[in-house]
């Protein structure tokens, strides 16, 4: 799932060239080059596809030059996960009815990629032996209150338990108790499933989502395909994956793993999961003299120099023709910023 | 005088792109333009000559189209104010021995420049009927310690004293006692004189340039001028006009001026000279989204959107690869910055 627009990045994630297509760790690979290489000792390049927006599509082809043409499904529209992950599973299951799925989005930084191959190798078997939706549930290393918990049931087989119930994020009291109990998980948003069973699950708990996508039998994975989901996926609804099956079905499972997962949704998250030198400063790919200023992130695009003196805890982000400077504490009026940028700009600066 | 690198406005004023040649202001015209425009009513444009450093050419000649190239004098060598004067000086009285000059830093802000002209032609008529150096002494407003001051004596003539002392930049309490007392104004470094009276002034009182600049008889003003200068320049000390003559000279004399001065030496110079939107917030040629933020100065080149939150009295300057936020009560450690970055980076960011 490649086509976020990630505006909490803001102005250094920009429509036109999102978080997932940036070298945002400074490795030399973008988030999205990262996700693959994460995913290629499972699945071969033939097999791995890219659901994107249709504007990504140059870049997606140039950062993933190994992937056929016909791999990259092109969402008309922006419609939230469900219809994205409907149109993949309904895509795989005509190219092979017996194929299971890892769906993951292509933003997220894993740290311990061997560990994440031995899960989802473990999560394939059972979706392949069950009629499961398997979820991924990290074992949380802090009151994290920037996600969704997942609570756990009975276990089925070793490491694999029932989905009890799906919590949206807590305040930090509530996400001391759930991390305490043992019985919660971060939601991972990471799922794996036979095709076959997603495309029953949206039958019978998003029939509207799935009555789009079934008028298009016999046309995925042909020269036709385009052409239906151009004049049909527009008029899906938009709601994500959650909220469409994952947290009505009975069939839903959790692996719990761990495997040094972190979304990156936020600056503070970016900050934390990145080398800092001396001041605690975080610096992205630019040349910074900081003076006085300790426990900024700075995040640049080019070889810029950035002079500062007096910042602490800020975030300075720089996109050539747009520059923030906002405490990392207002991180969440970031989306407000946006959207003002949009009333006073129009589209100039998205 | 437009030979000036403006190190401290860096990095909005740059080696290569000083500050006199920006339109600081946001008028539409540079400081230089809007020095020409001064003098235009008192000068012909055949007769406005700018001393600037050779690698600065391209850029007189193209913001004063009607000055002749013969007049744009190019130093090969940074030698402060003093050789800067007397070429200048040598200069003019090749081309006419009875020649008046004044003396100007293009880099200055006035604001009512019919006053100005009414000052300078007093000037003028005084320096050409007596054998006198001529400095314009500026009514102090405030006690302001970024500037010299002169302390004058007996007045010769209505408007024009006889010249005491030149001081230093005084501390605050001194600056108060300095401006109560009526007898100090501020040093505008804009000087009046007949070029054969400068001349005659170095041959007496800084003989070291005045040896220089004899040695070129015969050659100002004509096409062998260049290479000589190219020969002898960088033989001259480095010195200030004000330390060569004029605080040893015994017949300087100021003439009162009050024509809405300022050097705009400083950020906070500049600051308080620009107009301010409700927030206190003065922007220069961006657009500014401002939360939670005052009393800033955004210096930026070219129509680039800031958003800023929490900064209150920060000079946030970006010059494409150098961005520098600083506060404005550190204005006076840029400098050093500018030095740090030469030791980092060498001349990639001067």
């Amino acid at each position: 799932m490649c086509g976020g627009i990630g505006s909490r990045f803001w102005p250094y994630s920009r429509a036109n060239r999102p978080k997932q297509f940036i070298d945002f760790l400074g490795t030399g690979r973008s988030l999205l080059q990262m996700s693959y290489d994460r995913i290629l000792p499972l699945v071969a390049p033939e097999n791995i596809i890219v659901v994107t927006n249709e504007q990504y599509a140059p870049m997606v082809a140039e950062q993933l030059p190994d992937i056929p043409d016909s791999n990259i499904l092109l969402e008309p529209a922006r419609r939230n996960t469900a219809p994205c992950v409907a149109w993949a599973a309904y895509h795989v299951l005509a190219r092979d009815p017996e194929a299971s799925l890892i769906v993951t989005p292509s933003d997220h930084l894993i740290t311990r990629d061997r560990e994440f191959e031995d899960s989802v190798t473990r999560g394939f078997e059972f979706v392949e032996t069950h009629e499961a939706l398997l979820t991924l549930g990290i074992q949380p290393t802090r009151p994290e209150t920037g996600y969704g918990y997942i609570q756990v049931g009975e276990q089925v087989e070793p490491g694999i338990r029932k989905v009890k119930t799906f919590t949206e994020k807590p305040d930090l009291e509530l996400a001391k108790v759930f991390v305490a109990s043992g019985e919660f998980f971060w939601n991972s948003g990471i799922f794996l499933w036979k095709a076959a069973t997603v495309v029953e699950a949206f039958r019978q708990l998003c029939p509207d989502v799935a009555t789009v996508f079934d008028k298009g039998a016999g046309l995925y994975a042909t020269d036709k395909e385009a052409k239906f989901i151009t004049e049909n996926f527009p008029g899906c609804m938009s709601i994500s994956v959650d909220y469409a099956i994952m947290e009505k079905a009975s069939n839903v499972y959790v692996e719990i793993v761990n495997f040094g997962w972190n979304d990156l949704g936020t600056w503070s998250a970016l900050y934390d999961n990145s080398p800092k030198n001396r001041d605690a400063n975080v610096t992205q790919r630019c040349s910074v003299l900081a003076y006085n200023s300790s426990g900024n992130i700075f995040a640049v695009n080019g070889q810029k120099l950035i002079v500062v003196s007096g910042l602490h805890d800020y975030i300075i982000a720089d996109a050539g023709d747009v520059l923030l400077v906002c405490p990392m504490a207002e991180e969440q009026r970031i989306k407000q910023m946006v959207t003002d940028a949009k009333i006073a700009f129009g589209d100039r600066y998205q």
